[in-house]
């Protein structure tokens, strides 16, 4: 069984704090693969600074982690007791607005692309837009690009009129790589049950997340084992992941720039809210990747076989990396 | 026999003028390979974007050209009849002063880069500069990360001192795409036969030119395979080849774009002069990439065999771009 987060957003290409004891967690938790965060709001070039420091820091922890470009190289990395860093952005404001810079950041290694981060872009709205446009013109022709180019197109964080015409548009599975059902826990960040069977009919993934601002009262590992099985009722078993949406080491100057980047002069919250400023507690049984096998128990406490278990626990978003992932 | 284009200048990329009756010279002259000029003096975005320009023109001409990104690549497109489109940039002007973006370049699909265009660069000195610095610190790093990476290193416009630096600093063979033997020619973008000699102990090889301006007096096809024996005898035959330095396409504001680029305000003539400020004419009997049989012909008339004819002809570059070309 190889463990899989498919979404961890802790800045380990940062120079501080140390990253090494957040990639010992990783290593603790026997985490075969996580999809990293790159970016949230860097330009271009920007994101190409980014992407070498993410090299720079994988060759520095050979040892612990190796960038994956392929799903083959998941299964072997993973296989080497080792952690498969797959290079993902939770925005392509990367693309400064190129159509054609989809196949250039894929060739670089960028297999993950989320549409939207927390506001409005020229690709679509995002999940906290007060009026959300639906996927754009140009977004759509982002959508086909990234189908082209084996770019998973990610729908986290993006508006549910966005996710649905994403969805609709896109001639390959999507992801939703760390979100929760909304009707279990009421928050902008999660998705509704009609966006989770879109989800299913596309043939997508969600990446259920323990970040605590969008767990809602589900906080206990049975709690959250119930919201898991609901969905796996919901959408079937082979839709559903983990995507914890960790960050080990940022402090809050990272926070406050993955929130309000450069687009705003007033405090932005992000997940949180004025009354709830700052990082959230960690769940406590599920407090960082090193708790992965915790996840494992809980999905077997809750009835879980070991088939079963293993999709949940990794072998889905394999699977699903196997089939959008493409050598150009 | 495969004939190869080390060096093409021609701005295929651009929307006008239409650039199929070149791309048509390039069938007429069944050449199957040539390295393009992606870029002189574009920053990393504006390179992505030519890059990108390439590509769509490319793949709007698939019946006659295809992008090459190893050499097995080249092999395949001309076997099948058309040409391979090698990505080469003219300078390294893309790098930004990141060493980090070699890698990302060479993803992206650039397989040569020019050490310096016609002016001192972060890397080192040009062929036109009073002083050359050698090397720069930046330039060593630049070098063998580029042999990482399996990017070529050309020399052609770079200045003496800095290529021999960069011959003596290289893990692997480089490459002078376009000049000939100052001996022969005096010009500043020819190599004098220290070059030479040290290129050949490199494993290198270089492309001799048809460019008017450089060719000295060898201007008929008698004069200029002479040219080309004695190159032979000096560093052995299987260190030479052919690099046209064509432009088919570029008016006189392409012409001032690649001389003056944006550092200097004042004209600029590159291999030309003030009173010889306009493009070149070509040589009669090897007038555009149509005429490749011309030069065929023109060696064997001086009386070289036919593996001689096919390796000058292109065997000799493919047999390099077999051992530089790399795959991340």
């Amino acid at each position: 069984m190889i463990y899989v987060d498919s979404l961890l957003c802790s800045p380990l290409e940062r120079e501080t704090p140390d990253h090494r004891p957040a990639l010992d967690q990783i290593a603790a938790g026997e985490v075969g693969c996580v999809v990293t965060t790159v970016g949230f709001w860097e330009d271009a070039t920007e994101s190409m600074d980014q992407l070498v420091k993410w090299r720079h820091m994988a060759e520095d922890n050979a040892d612990l982690v190796e960038i994956a470009y392929t799903a083959g190289d998941i299964r072997r990395i993973a296989d080497s007791g080792r952690c498969a860093i797959v290079l993902g952005f939770q925005n392509v404001s990367f693309l400064q607005g190129r159509l054609g810079y989809v196949e250039l950041f894929a060739r670089m290694g960028t297999r993950v692309g989320q549409l939207t981060y927390n506001i409005q872009s020229d690709i679509g709205g995002s999940c906290y837009e007060p009026h959300d446009s639906g996927l754009s013109r140009y977004g759509k022709y982002v959508v086909r690009e990234m189908n082209r180019c084996g770019m998973v197109v990610d729908l986290s964080h993006v508006g549910n009129t966005t996710t649905l015409d994403a969805i609709r548009h896109s001639a390959e599975p999507v992801a939703i790589t760390h979100s929760n059902p909304h009707s279990w826990a009421p928050h902008p960040r999660n998705k509704p049950d009609e966006v989770l069977d879109a989800l299913k009919d596309n043939g997508g993934v969600i990446g259920l997340s323990v970040y605590r601002n969008i767990v809602g009262e589900h906080t206990t590992a049975e709690k959250w084992s119930e919201m898991v099985a609901w969905t796996v009722d919901r959408i079937g078993i082979e839709h559903v992941g983990i995507g914890t949406d960790f960050d080990q080491t940022g402090g809050m100057e990272y926070v406050s720039w993955m929130r309000q980047g450069r687009w705003a002069r007033e405090t932005q919250y992000g997940a949180g809210s004025k009354a709830n400023p700052g990082k959230a507690p960690k769940l406590d049984w599920f407090a960082s990747p090193a708790d992965f096998p915790n996840a494992e128990q809980a999905l077997r406490a809750r009835g879980f076989d070991d088939r079963e278990v293993a999709l949940l626990m990794g072998e889905n978003w394999l699977n699903f990396f196997d089939r959008t992932f493409k050598e150009l």
